[in-house]
């Protein structure tokens, strides 16, 4: 089984434990890793790595697609090996660690971090370790469940550690499409123009010799937990899907809409499981991640072609289509995220982006990475490179957290990720803010009419009214646009002890 | 003379006056018309329509390219003619008008709000004006000193009105490119690699029957005026410059460096004029607006190629300038602002993005556009098209404003068009501060030492000491994030009264 995955026999010398691979790795080094939300990361040499450091002084910088699974950011936080980590993360101690200012955490657009590794700004790369399928006749690799920027980091890197998981199946290869822009002043035009199109290669061109170990493992990606859909999720889902179709009925969308791309998480999710019910047919993603709705809608024969950077499944539904990938293949594509997630493409296909908020302001701007405009969940992804050349432009959250005491409409927000001419949609359970050709303070009236919460009303009217009173494009009472947040420090809650109506009452 | 401009001969008979013309536009009309920062607006049927405005009633909503000349966007607000004014403008009057509320002012990407138009998110274009260098044989009209979304106006709207101005040198023929994006699903790829590339028509393709009238004219465009560079602009130049050799040196930029963009103003003015005295040589731009300092460029034989949108000039290079345009038009090429900004056609090519901030703060976030976070400049313009995609995304400011009493540096900007996963450097006359591949809390330290004046120090060191204390990926003190500008409101000046190191001696 082995030799049929790694078919360049000259590379059979290269087999090596993880820890023989994991000595490759000095104190200092630049690493990249595979592995985009929890999907296709490299499992047996992070391992390796995390166990030598837990004696051995060893610290890295690490670089990958986007989050890793089997809890590797969490252990390598915890022993203290992370000097820096770019451009992504999803986990809670490694964001603890981020926010005391252990680890120097740089979000970054995913599609753009492999631009400034190329151009040298992010320094050098010194080893790459990279989840395959298989290594084919010529030493081409096969990435497994996702790419990420598993390509330009083999290309990169001085080394390449493969680890050819057995778990992963065989039948993953012919899945991937590999193109990598050519360096300036040589760079093409991207030549895909929808979204099944296929433009590279099936696996990861590199010299075999860059290859200096192999390791074979034999262990499932960690499958993903997701929040269940709920009254609110569905709500979101109704109010966006019913715009969609007056969007179409209005003849300013096509019939099967443009291709959709959805963020990673619970609501977005929902939202697309949501079209399993609605009328419309054939659709296409273009997206960065595929969870477990995209097959939803492919066995409900909803989806006509899934392309992404990523795989990420819930348990259940990893056993339901893993042993029968094979039979996806001809409608799904896995490409870097630098393509995934290219604002070449995203343009041209004209995208629906559907993406997640923590928190939106009445004018339109997005915080979707610090809680309280300090503290980092998990980064910013490829919100900002969906966002900001989709057709349309979509962000949703509930309009309430922490029961009712956190009102994701605020005044101002207070770190801002995606402006206000990057947002032309926002949602919550209350309803749709549709913000197309508003000035500013169009917008605080209809994001207040539709998305906030009731218990928000009051308090808002006044900020509005106060702010207004003192005039500008964008109304602020600066002293007190971020009462909200504080008053919630101080008191748990963001909502006005006493409601301004009763006040002036 | 007029025979040589109208050079379709069944359309001389809609030659008309200005107020004929202008009679085509109905009160509560969408109005596109020509014009890119001054240059290429038209002059006479506006007009007309301003002096019937100040009797008939007649509000309409106004699309151009960006800014317009001639006072037209001034006499248009104090006509309370706006309704609606997208994506951009530059005028004291329209923009007193913004902020007290009476215009609904849509700030926008420039390459973006055309995309928008199309879909039919901006409604119904009823009438596009569009200044004119000739029409051809065949009906297609030759814009004059700026493209911006003429094209498209004129592609969309119901009716056309043409002014043909003959002040305009009828040399400016030949020198544009106009190539529109096909509608998708058939969108194709800008199939333009290197700045110079021609990849349009040198004319805007119409159905000459949607030419409803032919105004001619004899004015030409209303000159600019620049701030005479200073030595603080002088300083900016210098570091941008100094910086740009050690990266060309550590071979992270090629020789003759990656075409350049640079926004309108006198600081970025001063910075490309700085290139006369730096060792590089065959130069490109790849830019919205060619300003004086291209022509100076040019002239110093250090500038190869230059495509823009537009040729905004001060007087005196105008009148060098216009008379010799021809011996320019190999070397020039005039684009659709969709295109000179697409962000396709921004990333390809690698540009390195110079845009002007009104203030930065510690983490790398930019406001470009408003005063105190509610007062509207000017907009957003193209800074966010560039900066997003460019390879290197600088922004220049001056350490202070107002004799010193503003920061430019503040703790937190109080709007953000640029967020910290946009902007690559920032230049003061104090230095320079390359943010790439920093977290936020080493940002704060690059920006602080190299970019913050000297008076400012004492007080945002005590600033940050405290929001460390308190933790998190970006850290704040919430509270007193804009106590700066509050206390510049109240006092006149964001510096504190005495110093924190007095306060805690």
């Amino acid at each position: 089984m082995v030799r049929e995955r790694i078919r360049l026999s000259s590379l059979h010398d290269r087999v090596m434990s993880a820890e023989q691979a994991a000595a490759l790795i000095q104190d200092g080094m630049t690493v990249g890793m595979s592995g985009f939300t929890r999907a296709g990361d490299a499992k047996a040499v992070p391992l390796a790595l995390i166990n030598r450091g837990r004696t051995d002084p060893l610290h890295i910088n690490l670089l990958t697609g986007a989050s890793l699974g089997n809890d590797l950011d969490g252990m390598l936080a915890d022993a203290g090996m992370l000097k820096r980590r770019l451009p992504f993360q999803a986990d809670a101690r490694l964001r603890a660690a981020i926010n005391r200012g252990e680890v120097m955490f740089i979000d970054q657009h995913l599609s753009e971090m492999v631009e400034q590794l190329r151009s040298g700004a992010l320094g050098h790369l010194d080893c790459a370790i990279i989840e395959a399928t298989a290594i084919t006749e010529t030493g081409a690799i096969v990435p497994t469940t996702s790419v990420g920027n598993s390509a330009s980091f083999a290309i990169l890197a001085d080394k390449v550690i493969v680890e050819i998981n057995l778990a992963q199946p065989a039948d993953l290869e012919g899945l991937h499409d590999i193109y990598i822009p050519k360096r300036r002043p040589a760079r093409e035009p991207i030549g895909l123009t929808r979204a099944s199109d296929r433009v590279g290669t099936p696996a990861i061109l590199v010299d075999p010799a860059k290859i200096a170990a192999i390791v074979v493992t034999n262990q499932p990606d960690s499958a993903t937990t997701l929040q269940p859909a709920d009254a609110d999720t569905a709500a979101i889902s109704r109010h966006l899907i019913t715009f969609l179709e007056q969007e179409v009925l209005a003849g300013r969308l096509p019939r099967h809409l443009p291709p959709l791309q959805a963020g990673i998480g619970a609501i977005a999710n929902a939202v697309l499981a949501g079209l399993k019910d609605s009328p419309f047919t054939d659709l296409e993603l273009y997206s960065e991640v595929l969870q477990d709705s995209a097959f939803d809608l492919f066995d409900a024969g909803k989806l006509a072609f899934a392309s992404a950077s990523s795989i990420v499944l819930t348990a259940p539904v990893m056993a339901r289509v893993m042993p029968n990938i094979a039979s996806y293949r001809d409608r799904i594509v896995l490409r870097p995220q630098e393509v995934s997630n290219h604002p070449e493409v995203v343009r041209r296909l004209g995208l629906i982006a559907i993406n997640t908020a923590i928190e939106c302001d009445i004018y339109g701007n997005v915080n979707s990475t610090h809680v309280n405009g300090t503290h980092m969940m998990n980064g910013i992804g490829g919100s900002g490179d969906f966002a900001r050349n989709a057709q349309l432009s979509v962000f949703v959250t509930k309009s309430l957290a922490k029961d009712g005491r956190i009102s994701s409409i605020v005044p101002m927000v207070t770190h801002v990720d995606h402006t206000e001419h990057d947002v032309d949609v926002i949602v919550t359970e209350r309803g749709l803010a549709d913000l197309r050709g508003l000035a500013p303070r169009e917008r605080a009236r209809v994001i207040m009419e539709n998305c906030l919460h009731p218990s928000y009303c009051g308090q808002m009217a006044d900020y509005v009214r106060r702010a207004v009173a003192r005039g500008g494009q964008t109304p602020h009472v600066l002293e007190e646009a971020f009462s909200w947040h504080i008053r919630a420090r101080e008191t748990g809650s963001m909502l006005a002890e006493t409601a301004p109506e009763a006040l002036s009452a």
